[in-house]
């Protein structure tokens, strides 16, 4: 049991170690390190986990490795639309945004829209809009992927086989959504997830990212979830609230509810993917059932964990 | 106890007795009464709960009354932006656009999302050019609220002053989604819902009404819901999953869980508004904390019901 705590994920799917080279899996891990750290070291000053969550998944957003922010993936008309959205366990104010483009950290612009508007979910222009009434950072498209960057960041990394493959993958990863969530020392907790979405993804498609119950929730009563994995089924199966409601109406632990959802009821709609969880007393679990998942925790009481296989 | 039932909503909120005509009231109480005939005919025939609900909301996304198709509230940029779901309770499968324009049936859409597409929820334009690409009917800007068909309404029902008066009502309802929950012959429960969202919306807002967990929800296990009511608290408690999980979870019957959910849970965050539900042993409940909710049921067992006020 932890004072305080926080977790990450920078996605899940088919990640295999036959896949990997030795400097992209320390690129990976640095990357994970440096977002743990970021929420970590905001929660030992004391500062709220709302702040912690926000923070940690901005830096995995600055981070071209991650579909989120800079280096989201290409939708079908080669437009690249995010998604975001963050939930705060103490007052159950939420904030998420849907389709936005051109939006630096997406997740800083639904933090805005839980504290500066009145609404708990924009989409598409209008909340392109509302980010410039408040300020919120825009970048042109070639930040989030550019070739020059892209170019620059394989000759960084060598120009074998492996980390071409890597490339693509990167690129084709179904599943690259990031998150946190996390316990802070006043015993509040916070969740919030970030996406580029599916590559190719056609149609105007929303995922379970942006979507309150699905993607991202937090109750102080119960845990705080940010989830990853094939958006679909998730939706379906309204999965980071079902953690919820079999923690307070069956009197399951955070553990145990994760589990339950994500290697049953997941599985029954054909879900791949997983989650992060933390509840307010200090328990911090991550969960899924695909071949891996980027994941981190550092807690309090001296646990900390960067992992990317089972 | 009844073989098969179907329910129905147009929108709940501050309906009083003292803003209506004989007139307007009877132009009500017809409308819901035609959806809730449409549909119930086609559970009779032995058809399916999800074309039932389909084929009710439709009903009502064609009648000027109501903020949802033909008749949706105008948003801040004098756009009609609309958002509708629905979900099978046999299969978990659902669809759901938002932010959709000239579409005439948006539930039609949603409809079409879940069994042709790969996606659970569309947005915007991609959802337009999607509707497109499977022949769903779409009509031009003046459709869905001409000055025509506003001033030839006025002139029919009259020109006295509460006329005038609950014509800025209708278009100032906020809470003026539709919907339906069903169940069919064979078992199998539906839910569906469909909103113009509310009046002056601005930043691209989406509503509950899209949502799936939140303004909809259907599972054979449990319960088919659809809400109505201020949007923002319906997402933040993921209202239609609530009722499901309580039920699972805790073993409370329909009504009691649709009581909880409305009338205590949803107060506490100053959630208002109501629900339809129905489960697959033929119960049906219609709740609400507001002052009316546009509302009908009928049963094979013989009840029939059409509301207004409490």
């Amino acid at each position: 049991m932890s004072d305080f705590t926080i977790a990450i994920h920078g996605g899940a799917g088919t990640i295999l170690r036959s896949d990997m080279t030795t400097d992209l899996e320390r690129a990976y891990t640095d990357a994970l390190e440096q977002a743990l750290m970021t929420g970590y070291s905001l929660l030992e000053k004391g500062i709220s986990s709302v702040d912690a969550v926000k923070a940690a998944v901005m830096s995995l957003e600055d981070c071209i490795l991650f579909n989120a922010g800079r280096g989201s993936v290409f939708a079908k008309d080669g437009s690249q639309e995010m998604d975001a959205s963050i939930m705060d366990g103490e007052t159950l104010m939420a904030g998420a945004v849907s389709a936005v483009r051109n939006i630096k950290n997406p997740v800083e612009l639904a933090y805005t829209v839980m504290t500066e508007g009145e609404h708990v979910m924009l989409n598409g222009q209008g909340a392109y809009d509302f980010a410039l009434s408040q300020g919120i950072k825009t970048e042109k498209d070639d930040y989030f992927f550019s070739q020059f960057r892209y170019d620059q960041w394989k000759q960084l990394q060598g120009t074998d086989k492996a980390v071409l493959d890597h490339n693509v993958a990167i690129r084709d990863k179904k599943f690259g959504t990031v998150g946190a969530v996390a316990l802070d020392k006043k015993g509040n907790i916070a969740a919030a997830t970030s996406t580029g979405g599916m590559t190719n993804k056609k149609w105007g498609r929303v995922g379970d990212s942006p979507i309150i119950g699905a993607g991202t929730y937090a109750n102080n009563k119960t845990c705080a979830i940010s989830c990853t994995g094939h958006g679909e089924p998730f939706i379906r199966a309204v999965t980071a609230y079902d953690v919820s409601c079999l923690m307070e109406y069956k009197g399951l632990s955070l553990q145990e509810a994760m589990h339950i959802v994500v290697h049953d009821k997941l599985l029954r709609i054909d879900g791949e993917g997983g989650m992060i969880g933390a509840d307010a007393k200090g328990n911090t679990a991550m969960v899924f059932n695909s071949e891996g998942m980027y994941r981190g925790m550092k807690c309090s009481d001296g646990r900390h964990e960067v992992s990317i296989y089972k």
